[in-house]
């Protein structure tokens, strides 16, 4: 258990890296009778697919994946669930002259010192290429949370680099490279991403995702909480240096009779907290920000060492998203239906169909 | 395993209520051979200990530990040590109004749902008085780390509400009730908490926590990275809302040229990445910051409804801290220190002593 | 997580020496609304406890159990349930002497080598006594098993050293020191014990467990089957050297047209399987059979080696059971549970309420 | 985790169903560094494949292994490595006519139960195919404890029915189809084993598998003890019914005066506790014993129902081991392996390079 695996019930274990023979996951206790195929997954797969636009790396995967068991006439049995997706276009070569350097912001560094060796190709392990793998495993979770529950989970920009980005309604988050959910500013973004490329840079993002109709009741005391685990899920995805539930640092200079969501018989008054108090969930929306770092692989020379501890220029010139965070935002999706099947699963086994006489708050779901 | 453990090897399980009997901890997984005294963690225990000032809530625990296995002559074991500290200074009655109703900002109503029965008594389980566990648990883990690897943990306040606090030097953070770094802001500080207390409100902090001397190797990948378990161990201290590492938030405007910690064989020549990338540490200081809500429990009259659904107004009245994030300070310390050892011993357990000829960058330790 | 827990989502984790301050554990994730005293867990710890008769140990413990937590007017609330048994008797000048030496049969020369340190005071945490602990967590889980499903678990002496016991009925086991369940077998029984303890010698036994009532479906593939969560849970059990599910190693030379059990619309026709087939409950009984070795401690002269490595002799006239077998029957009982509860819980995170329009075999259940 | 994964720090998580796309699994934790090539595992797995002799199932499986990840360059990287076996030679026709009926003895019963659906072909989840997953995954645990610390496991059958094998030496194990150890005893297994086959019936078996060179002090007190482990392991393989450590059985009519191995400064004088107390290895030879229960596929005709719940009668007449017990040993080796190496870790984890000065026992060791 190096760290490969995530959730306790609805368990994950991924492995792969960028150039070897594929990538995948095992996905354990998924509950049985779900319909799934692999087009339902690759639904998925499809909204974080590299090569779609000029804004994102160029490399093209079909990453088309295969379910190698779990899965008998069209449904789930219970039984572990693999996905595999083949490695198709890995051009190993524009990595090669990095086998001895350790490129800045890149996890080369601190892999070779960890295990002693390491696989340079496209960084290995330590490629963002591994989060497809979430993404398929998160659809998985995604149908199961909307069919069970109604659960909605969905994702938007807030803001890339200096442009922020409002919030219009979600059907235009599928309809620009930039998942934008405001139309009008997508020409800007088109823009001011040209100008990152052409000056051989790259630059930070933030994004948001939700999810609505998440029962109250979720989550566990004390360090298992709900928040607790989406900001491990969160923090985990590649380049997230932050992550904030409901006001998040907002809540800083809150005082506590504006933060306190207050609570009537028509609903909560407000949603201050996210949709998560005590780590259970509320009953309202979840709400989540984070924080992603500017793609570390740029053309500009850096500097850094080689294994040899000597000075050395690096130019990454191989094919790099120059706002990693765009392509983030089907992965924040994923890992938060992940987090969410679990405790979903974590509360019916110790709880089981506890009911309780106080009417759930109106406003509290939905 | 509903959520009371945390850490794979060194593993923290905790239990106890705000009112009942006591609280504590089972800390199993603990190296042999450690000198351990009760004294070595009363020591930290007083440092968050309530009553301290008219800062903090006034409720007075002596909150005495008793370590009741685990230790022989004054040297751990490599069994599990218990720790049990008995709650003395309990007034229930100040409590006894709100068993029917749930306050804004608390897991009442969370608790309420999720069970189907809740301890109303100072909050129960979701009470904060259970970070006095973590703390105790923490020093632990703190005096190995320090011992082990001359590991230093240390965190400071860096803003309470609207005053944003500077850092000058770690001496003064001990100082002062406040945990500033900086004994200058000290007056300034104490009349906007009265101002504060006096209107009846709360208000949010932002405190940091950092690491020395971390060796470079520790974190997993790809879920259980270093920053995911910081994440998720800062996310569950109660009222923590959001988490930062190294930039932070602040990446979203760097760019790619700026973020990226370039290499030189005479260290790093900055520290955006916070000590982590690829989840793995670096070598160098290990930065985390977080954002921490204001106290829910204030004396003005709130709305909420009580367990029939019927509107109510709440006003509380306990003894409680002001700014809550006051007392945090060595709460985040000790879990750092949490995750820190358990990332340790996972290192220890699969790589051993790997060793690379490759000079560690001089300026990534220390 | 130096393996001092067990179970998944119903987990212990157990703390305490034999002659430290005390021991006790922390039952984590136990289903809220459990009626809950501390006379339910005294009830099962008096069929345990010592000094009851001169066949076992003459160390009289009154093993008072406290409930630190978890349980609010007589009901679970779902957070975890610290009990603590405080240690009184120990007399821990009758082990002064071998502090310097290993016993043989007993843990002290590897606790030893693993950690490099070792609390000798009667055995430490590898006394027995640490059985008091899963009896006392044990009877948590029967209550919530009874209630909830009617389960009966019950365990009887079925060998003691030559005397095989057979089985009359359920109600005589607890009318004799030996939990035998054939009461003609007793003056045979006290003789030959007696005899053993003449000869300053002691004997292995053999028992057997089983549950009654428990639902078709507990248990998980491939590796976390109840068969073998069971196998783990007795062989954890001090002194058990070998486990048995149903025909056991009589299977050995059975055919498979004898060891199959038939399936009839009237039940299944055999319980050759004991209860579980693929790793899953078939609703029959769960029948568990186990091997105990010896008591080690022995007042005869012993060959043994120093921690210099010199040749010494060794011998134990502390008060020890001269079958160490025989209070091991609610220690079994208790594992029992705790393996059922867990897979209880498991089975409802997973499946749910599944429901399938097979009628169950009606012989399958009671 | 529904059960799929063993091992807390060398953890495999199997997937996959007899006539699905594939079998595999993914080894997390596996120390860096250590030479690994498909050739090292195919050498066990074809230890373990079906159709080697008339004795044995004749479904031809290549079983060919590939590995997709956490190899570079031959060498292991620390991060997971995936193992795919493609099913090849799936018949499922043989098996149609089984969908609506539970077979005796095998676990078509719970599964339907369980998860209100199931894959009947060939077994699904709970066909014995998946072992090759065990098989293979430890082939790289087994390489690991030999170049570490140059532990050997072996494994021999001692039983098959009524005839018992005596140990003669190891290099017979596998110069005959019967993994027995003396070769004199052939003839007589063949003629035996022809006899059951024509009586259209199978036989139980009982094998043996021991690690020699095992240091002190591996395993952890008090539940995850290496015996708790290795029982739990072995009895997770399909058909076993029974466990023992050492004496076993045995040692229910053995005196503590024989059953207490004595320790002298040549070493211990016997190992009747098969190299383990306390759950703690003595550096003796790891000794377990176990019972397999006969095929449950038989060609007579068997009572069973369908899934109307009305009577009918089963016969197999796919292609089956009579004495499934006989391909069983490879599977054992591979799990005492699998459970050595997870303690190898854990011990390395908390106790590091405790060395004390006591001289281990020269007999203890080999």
């Amino acid at each position: 258990m190096s760290g490969n695996s995530m959730g306790l019930l609805f368990t994950v274990t991924s492995f792969g890296e960028s150039h070897g023979p594929g990538i995948g996951c095992i996905v354990d206790g998924c509950p049985p009778g779900l319909a799934l195929t692999e087009a339902d997954i690759q639904l998925e797969l499809d909204r974080r697919k590299p090569g779609t636009s000029r804004h994102v790396t160029q490399r093209r995967e079909p990453d088309a994946v295969e379910i190698l068991s779990g899965v008998y006439e069209g449904k789930t049995t219970g039984t572990p669930i693999a996905l595999l997706i083949r490695n198709t276009d890995q051009r190993s070569k524009d990595y090669g002259n990095i086998a001895d350097t350790f490129r800045p912001g890149h996890a080369d560094y601190t892999y070779w010192h960890k295990y002693g060796i390491r696989d340079p190709r496209g960084g290995g392990r330590s490629s963002a290429r591994e989060t497809a793998v979430r993404v398929a495993a998160g659809a998985i979770a995604k149908k199961w949370l909307k069919e069970q529950f109604g659960i909605v989970i969905r994702g938007h920009m807030t803001q890339i680099g200096d442009v922020v980005i409002p919030f219009k309604n979600w059907d235009l988050v599928d309809t620009n490279p930039f998942f934008a959910a405001d139309d009008s500013v997508v020409p800007q973004l088109e823009a001011y991403m040209d100008s990152i490329r052409k000056s051989l840079d790259s630059v930070g993002a933030r994004l948001r995702v939700v999810a609505d109709n998440v029962p109250v009741g979720w989550g566990e005391p004390v360090y298992d909480r709900l928040d607790a685990d989406i900001a491990y899920a969160m923090m985990n995805i590649n380049a997230v240096k932050g992550v904030e539930i409901g006001a998040g640092f907002g809540c800083v200079t809150q005082r506590g009779s504006e933060h306190g969501d207050e609570l009537t018989p028509e609903g909560f008054a407000s949603n201050h907290a996210g949709g998560i108090l005590g780590g259970i969930s509320t009953g309202q929306q979840i709400d989540v920000s984070m924080a992603i770092k500017p793609t570390s692989s740029i053309a500009q020379p850096r500097r850094s060492i080689n294994k040899a501890g000597e000075a050395i220029t690096v130019e990454t010139h191989g094919r790099h998203d120059p706002c990693v965070g765009i392509r983030a935002t089907p992965i924040a999706e994923a890992m938060l239906a992940l987090v969410l099947i679990d405790h979903a699963l974590r509360h019916r086994a110790q709880c089981g169909d506890v009911r309780v006489n106080t009417p759930r708050i109106p406003g509290s779901i939905g």
